[in-house]
């Protein structure tokens, strides 16, 4: 188990009041009469509704955020137990799935009560999509007239951006537990060990550390440095002269930490050193950067910058870093084009990625929030030099 | 590890292209010109890309299913690397997450050139969604004035829901591995131990066994038997007198199993014995309907009618099992209104569950495997009576 105490679970109703206040604010200055939230991150943030039964992909589950009052609970039967745990009042189910009117009707008179002429917000912008099928969809606004939908995506993004210090200390933990699971790569993994065992290996150590689950483990080894780093593991063997990398999406009470660790595997070339220097060194340029006041883009050009200097050529990742939270990733993105304004509590990801050579990528990641007077580190910074499987 | 061997990771090409035959089959029927699809099953069971990399919301994925030729996969550049090593040619990239244009134009571009007038089919019915920004799907339909989407649910449903052999020895594994972990619950866990920390040695246990990843894992335990099947583990402790119910969605190479069982902690109440015993006795009704021909409706009402015997009140979870493979639950239902015929090859979960008191629900899971004289049992059948923790 690691050191730390884990942090409470769940969060105290004053905390849904204080979102729901934020979200109502921002409501009001958007002209929205409601807001229709469909995804498990949203129901989450709004209520506390917390299960892994959203990898069925069976059910609708809808939440209903009122311009004045409670949201309210558009559920199938099958969560109004668990739901009725939360600081949630109003919770309306249907027994689902019910092939003839799976929770539209139901949605479309709560809407109606719940609204009056004006738009209903609903996140159709990036990084979005509606969890509900599409048909149900157009048979809502069919049954809604009088009710029109506009993007709530800018007003989504602007209150999960900033976390509160709940949601950091939940990310700071799950950062923390992997740490400790990177640290012990050394030991537990080696040379003739084939991919999917390593990979077994270090979600073993990922939930000895603390972490609920490791929700998400990508990467690969390959001589000389590897080309991909979104692949499951293959049946390879790590081989002295690989580089390894391991990207990890640990969760703790529905949080992410989600950053990678490169490992040599017994000795490696120097240009593959001198990337992992470069990326390094790029991260550091990051931190420096990383205050309130600076954009995304300041963000980006920095660590850009060092990793130029450092030789590199366009790895076409599209981005450096980005939001982490109760998703994997998150808005925004660490990249030229974002000149999103960096404010305390807001949960990053500093990721610097070049190609230094021809299908060759390094890749380094920390997790950050942002504070008054700079970053604080969520996770244990990783050594400058790549620690050595034997 | 697991005594049986582990299935050979992936497909080869041969079943890719004995898929594709039978879709663009389909397609013909219905008068397709192609197919669009967002979605990781469908993008797994096409083209064979497997990435946890779907976690993250930020990126668009596309596959065109042409009516003739192989699919062509338009997708962001991270992933070029990951779908080149598939059996797919033709992959069209552009560096994602683009504002501006975030796949659209090039997703537009291959649509008017695979396609001429005819309708596109994309899966828009019970349990899908589209995966992508509803602005961004507006866009596209505005930059193809040619081309009408139709609902493609009815097509994708018969081509999922029957498993190849390569398919069912994936489930089967994950089945046996799952098995294996909960015969060894009573060894592992213990009265006094908290919910969190039994949950955290059963993925242990699953990891052990062989399982890619303990990718569900919900249940809980309450005194004389609980009342919700599908939240997170509480810090409670486990205490003599619980029903313990732990319900598993383990996963090898992409595909899940799907199952749970019930343990008694200590000694537990008559009723909830009795209940057990009846939710036992209707899934040996529902494994002696579960044959070629007969309905999903047919195997309802066999279990159903046990339960009704046992004195089962209503548990409003809506349906008594489903289809299962690439996702923890998929079509068709075992349901009063689905008139599914069985098919060999085709992969169900058997979930009988009933309420047995006030607020007290049991619930039972096996998976199948449809053969032509009858089921083929993947998981272990469950004991007759529940082990007990002590």
């Amino acid at each position: 188990m690691s050191a730390a105490a884990a942090p409470r679970r769940g969060f105290p109703d004053a905390e849904f009041e204080a979102r729901l206040a934020r979200a109502q604010a921002g409501m009001r200055t958007a002209g929205l009469e409601a807001l229709l939230l469909t995804t498990q991150p949203e129901l989450y943030w709004f209520s506390g509704f917390l299960t892994q039964f959203w990898q069925s992909p069976t059910r609708p589950w809808f939440l209903v955020v009122p311009a004045r009052g409670k949201p309210v609970a558009v559920i199938p039967g099958i969560g109004g137990e668990c739901m009725g745990r939360t600081w949630i009042e109003d919770i309306r189910i249907w027994s689902s799935p019910d092939p003839e009117d799976d929770g539209v009707s139901l949605l479309a008179a709560s809407l109606r009560e719940l609204t009056g002429s004006g738009p209903v917000g609903l996140p159709m912008g990036p990084e979005t999509h509606l969890r509900m099928p599409l048909a149900d969809f157009e048979r809502l606004r069919a049954a809604l007239p009088g009710v029109f939908f506009v993007d709530a995506t800018p007003l989504i993004r602007a209150l999960r951006a900033v976390k509160s210090e709940a949601e950091v200390a939940k990310i700071r933990y799950a950062a923390r537990a992997a740490s400790a699971a990177f640290a012990r790569v050394p030991e537990i993994l080696a040379a003739g060990m084939a991919e999917t065992e390593a990979f077994r290996a270090f979600r073993f150590a990922g939930l000895e550390q603390g972490l609920d689950e490791v929700a998400y483990l990508v990467g690969g080894a390959a001589p000389g440095g590897y080309g991909d780093i979104i692949s499951p593991p293959s049946g390879r063997l790590l081989t002295p002269g690989d580089v390894l990398i391991l990207d990890v999406g640990g969760v703790y009470d529905g949080y992410y930490c989600d950053f990678d660790r490169n490992f040599a595997v017994g000795a490696v070339d120097d240009a593959v050193r001198r990337a992992h220097a470069t990326v390094w060194q790029a991260t550091e340029a990051g931190l420096a950067a990383a205050r309130p006041g600076a954009t995304c883009a300041d963000l980006f050009h920095a660590m850009q910058r060092v990793m130029a200097a450092g030789g590199a050529a366009d790895a076409n990742v599209g981005r450096l870093g980005h939001g982490l939270g109760m998703q994997l990733t998150e808005f925004p993105s660490i990249a030229p084009w974002d000149g999103t304004v960096l404010e305390p509590g807001m949960v990053l990801t500093l990721e610097p990625g070049m190609q230094f050579a021809p299908g060759k990528v390094m890749v380094h990641e920390e997790n950050i929030v942002i504070r008054d007077d700079g970053p604080e580190l969520l996770t244990v910074r990783a050594p400058r030099e790549m620690p050595v499987i034997r």
